[in-house]
């Protein structure tokens, strides 16, 4: 469906307009200076360990604006509502909006809500579009890219990564989807795993400053896998990772070992994975460690000629190809 | 419902952000210089006379922005989508959108689907969201305002009518709720009635380039009843409006009568309501009547100190006041 949709939208709208346009397919677009973004949520269940459809809506929506570099300005929030949905539960899922929205500073400035009959929406589903505006440190971090790399570069994007470039993930993945999956097939890791969603526009920002970031990207739907071959593709160039620096807790590796589950598949919704010239990568990584969010990032490897597509290097010493998930293997996870 | 979401919005969110902020519940934010709007849209069906989900989503965005007095600048578009729908109709849809993205002049940019199982959505439901800068005929429009009523003015809203500010409907109403209603029901009004749905902005920059407009809004959910009720009471002023003025045609007329709605609570969505100073008022109308989309515009009332809310004059010569719709009378009809 998604690619189904994918050659729809390509071939149906206008697709090259902005500096980031919509067939860049990247996570927010740029248009006249502005990005702008939108996701629709259907999690199932509303609330998770770790937090609800309001953190990720907020958080979410906050990501994509600022994995392209910009400053968050506002959000909207758009709500379809089943009839008899609990005003409890709703007060719930706004206040925590309203608090993810504070910690990132941003302002929910304009909504919209629809209520349909009783079987025709589940529960409830949240859409939130963000606008934002170049991050102050985005002239300095593309100044930073240039004076290593030579070349003209305006905003972090996909296809902006080169061989060499130092890639950092911003903490522990799998988390997320953990939470989610086990919490509502009750497998009971959930004891331990909490979905990981949180802004990170502060800790972007504190990298931005630091500079010589050519791409970032959040590994929500389709993991780390999907954002790695995103990148591959679209930059032409080949991705090397080493499975034993990728930071997961024990908790959600054994639980992908017992599901069956690939936890680089797997969406997450409070970290980046980070693209920086090689020559900045320790400054942006001891930038990103002094963060609350970015305190367990790690380097996990890098662009390069030598290899073709994505390719890991096993915990074992083997080499296995990491492509791009087929289906989604935790549906409804954000 | 909208009530209760109402008072959670303006008590958990921040509500006073920007310079047409939350709190005005106005068809769009103004933050920053940009004006930013979100709709759902949930129609059933999805293809109905006159239009489809995808002309709705496009010229509805495309309207809340209009009557801010913004030049539409991008669209998002996110999908939710239910397993099993068909291929074909989505393809249909977003060519409908493209179609109508083409027509206002406004880029869809970036985009968003899920898709969620079997029976947890009704088909497809659409959320556009949008941008927009500063018309190019606004400052004009309020320094013509300003001439003539001296007091500080930025953006037209729904605050800002006085009396005497004459109303213009730019053509005939309740088309869009009767013909989804019959058709819907099958009572075969529809082979006269078709949905009005279209963009507004191109007759809206005609009568911006004009001047002298306080006031627009589109008539959508609750009509041109609850249109006029807001602006009289965010403006604290009486409106009156004559019964006879107010464009319709026959058949809207005839089922309106038939099914027991009152057409002034039925939405439209492709008209506006605009309020205008008086002295301004026939050039605006005469602007109007040089497009397509405004040709069967006319005065149907004026703001007036000396009434208390709205007021129409009924066909018989009595005087009956005009409430705010308190359901919604024809539900999912955007």
């Amino acid at each position: 469906m998604q690619e189904f949709i994918r050659e729809f939208v390509l071939k149906e709208f206008d697709h090259d307009f902005g500096e980031i346009p919509l067939a860049a397919l990247d996570d927010a677009a740029i248009v006249d200076g502005i990005a702008f973004t939108t996701d629709s949520y259907t999690v199932k269940p509303l609330f998770f360990p770790g937090g609800d459809i309001g953190v990720l809506a907020v958080a979410g929506t906050v990501n994509d604006l600022s994995v392209m570099g910009a400053a968050p300005v506002a959000l909207s929030c758009a709500m379809i509502i089943e009839e008899g949905f609990s005003g409890d539960e709703l007060h719930k899922i706004m206040r925590s909006m309203s608090a993810t929205a504070k910690k990132a500073g941003v302002r929910i400035v304009t909504g919209d809500s629809k209520v349909v009959e009783k079987g025709a929406a589940d529960g409830l589903f949240i859409n939130t579009s963000g606008i934002g505006r170049r991050s102050e440190h985005l002239d300095h971090n593309i100044k930073k890219v240039k004076s290593y790399r030579g070349f003209k570069f305006t905003w972090p994007n996909d296809s902006a990564l080169a061989s060499g470039d130092v890639i950092i993930a911003s903490g522990p993945i799998g988390n997320h989807g953990v939470a989610l999956l086990s919490f509502r097939e009750g497998y009971g890791f959930d004891t331990e795993v909490r979905s990981d969603a949180a802004p990170l526009n502060h800790m972007i920002s504190r990298a931005l400053k630091v500079g010589g970031i050519t791409a970032m990207k959040d590994p929500t739907r389709g993991g780390v896998a999907n954002l790695l071959n995103e990148w591959s593709d679209k930059s032409r160039i080949g991705i090397k990772i080493r499975e034993e620096d990728i930071p997961m807790d024990d908790a959600v590796v054994s639980a992908c070992e017992m599901l069956g589950i690939d936890p680089l598949e797997i969406g997450n919704e409070g970290k980046a994975l980070i693209a920086v010239v090689p020559e900045m990568a320790q400054k942006v990584l001891k930038a990103l460690k002094s963060t609350s969010e970015g305190r367990r990032a790690c380097v996990i490897g890098e662009a390069s000629k030598s290899v073709r597509g994505v390719m890991m290097e096993t915990h074992t010493g083997g080499k296995r190809v990491v492509e791009a998930p087929v289906g989604d293997p935790v549906p409804r996870i954000c």
